[in-house]
């Protein structure tokens, strides 16, 4: 059994397609190959945990990942969020690695979810790109849309100036002009391509300041009490979509939305069944599209395996090159 | 955040009091301080894998354990059982140690929890202690039940004339006396301290073999499928007791006996309640009591807990060796 520290997780991520690897995991989640058990949870005084684990029939590894968030863990310098991948043998359960990244390959998977869901159901002409929150998966979301999009233009929406004056800093040097704005509605407003990213329990967006042709990826709210959209939104949208029906209907906007009344939850698709042409996602420029992505662990298993042959190759490499020598 | 490996881990238990350790953890749970969410479960082609997990509150940590048992590792000359323990803090959720215990702590809290069943549940005079099976939980279970009762007199029951002979001659190490037999019911019949310890789907110990006056512990049926007692004997059963109510209606002997309509599970006790003298337990030498051990997180976060004690105590006295020297 060997472990890979979050550096050389980050360094083995750099050689990787992510978007055909968590795209083929949401196909093989909607066509019925993954097995993926409710997810498991811990409610604590200073924080929640999250056990996310399952496998893909055929495949050599199952993975159980462990995730968390302390909120308040930033007043001691200590990061909020936290994790690690445990990959497993499927034939015998010896333990192959343990993947100790900190929280970072659900960081990044969650981001490449939010670049698979603007490929298969923005419109093909961003004019500008809306971001709400100002934090890590603000950032990561803008960074993975780079190769769905050639839209530079964004719009940001966050709490506190500092905060988005940091943020139109940090996405200037990837090559975005961003304005910020203290009216969430704004982005809906001047935005076609919109993602939030923010844990709030109160709706953000407003479906009086959506417009017609405008897709929205809906990331912050993975529990039963988060909610960033109103639930009119989602009823005024032509195309809703989730990366797990099932889960959806526990969690997150649909969660919400269904419990509201706006929706009813029977023509929600499912994300994988979009990517694979079976269900038809946007149809019109003029639609109005929402993808509620509350992270499955479909996602992880993907993330983790294709680390690992990355780790693997890397071994064996190493390896050569010792003999060689 | 630091691993250990089993040898370590083998060596720091031989310094704890393992019977307090986990009585402290029963108790805890009958009384609502441990926070033990339903089992997570993964069901592959070759194995299983159950994810268990929890925390007391007021504690330090928090624990999540992975354990596995895949039923053709031994052709592959690879244990069938395996597994490993994340220790984290409660208050940040930073991992603090990962104990590749390879799955000897749930071996161990299992079999510890049977001694601690027998305690407070055995007859005053144990005449001869009944083992079925023949696997290492039939062993540690015999080693743990050494300073319950003075009585080293056994009969062992199971499936490979070999495996009993190896089983005889292991324990004869230990101090025991064992006899074989090829009838399990002849266990019930002249034992009366009797531990179960086989995965069987089918009842191996029947009713009609019951002396009044036995106590049995079983241990082996962890799942919805797996029995060991035929219904009858915990309809005749004068005290049943579980090591969790709620997880005993869905898994082990208890859940079998009600879905057979054996008892109807209103008088099932629970261990940390007759640890606690909460609820009686035995009244009479005569009385008929079967506990049903199907295994709860509270006994991993115990066992976890107190290695992780003695490690960390065993890590300072070497720092403090290395400052002397």
């Amino acid at each position: 059994m060997r472990t890979a520290t979050a550096d050389r997780i980050r360094a083995a991520l750099d050689g990787l397609d992510l978007m055909t690897t968590i795209e083929e995991g949401f196909v093989e989640y909607s066509d019925g190959r993954a097995v993926v058990p409710p997810v498991g949870e811990l409610i604590l005084d200073r924080g929640e945990v999250h056990i996310k684990y399952g496998f893909v029939r055929g495949d050599e590894y199952y993975v159980i990942k462990v995730a968390s968030g302390f909120f308040g863990n930033s007043a001691r310098g200590l990061p909020s969020g936290n994790g690690l991948m445990l990959v497993f043998r499927q034939d015998t359960g010896v333990l192959e690695r343990i993947l100790l990244d900190e929280g970072h390959l659900t960081d990044v998977r969650t981001a490449v979810a939010g670049a698979v869901a603007a490929k298969h159901l923005a419109p093909v002409d961003i004019e500008r790109i809306g971001i709400v929150g100002t934090g890590l998966q603000a950032r990561l979301q803008l960074y993975h849309l780079e190769t769905v999009t050639a839209c530079r233009d964004v719009l940001v929406w966050g709490r506190g100036e500092q905060q988005v004056d940091r943020y139109r800093n940090d996405v200037r040097r990837q090559g975005f002009s961003a304005e910020g704005t203290k009216d969430a509605d704004d982005v809906l407003r001047s935005c076609n391509l919109v993602v939030t990213t923010t844990p709030s329990s109160r709706p953000l967006l407003h479906a009086s300041a959506l417009n017609s042709g405008t897709h929205i990826t809906a990331v912050g709210s993975d529990t039963a009490d988060k909610q960033e959209l109103e639930s009119a939104i989602l009823a005024r949208a032509n195309v809703v979509v989730a990366d797990s029906i099932e889960q959806c209907r526990k969690r997150g906007e649909i969660h919400r939305a269904i419990a509201d009344d706006a929706i009813t939850g029977e023509h929600v698709l499912e994300l994988g069944d979009v990517i694979a042409n079976r269900s038809a996602g946007r149809v019109s420029q003029s639609d109005i599209t929402v993808a509620d992505l509350t992270g499955v662990a479909v996602q992880d298993i993907r993330i983790a395996t294709a680390v690992l042959g990355a780790l693997d190759a890397d071994d064996q490499s190493e390896d050569r090159r010792c003999v060689t020598e």
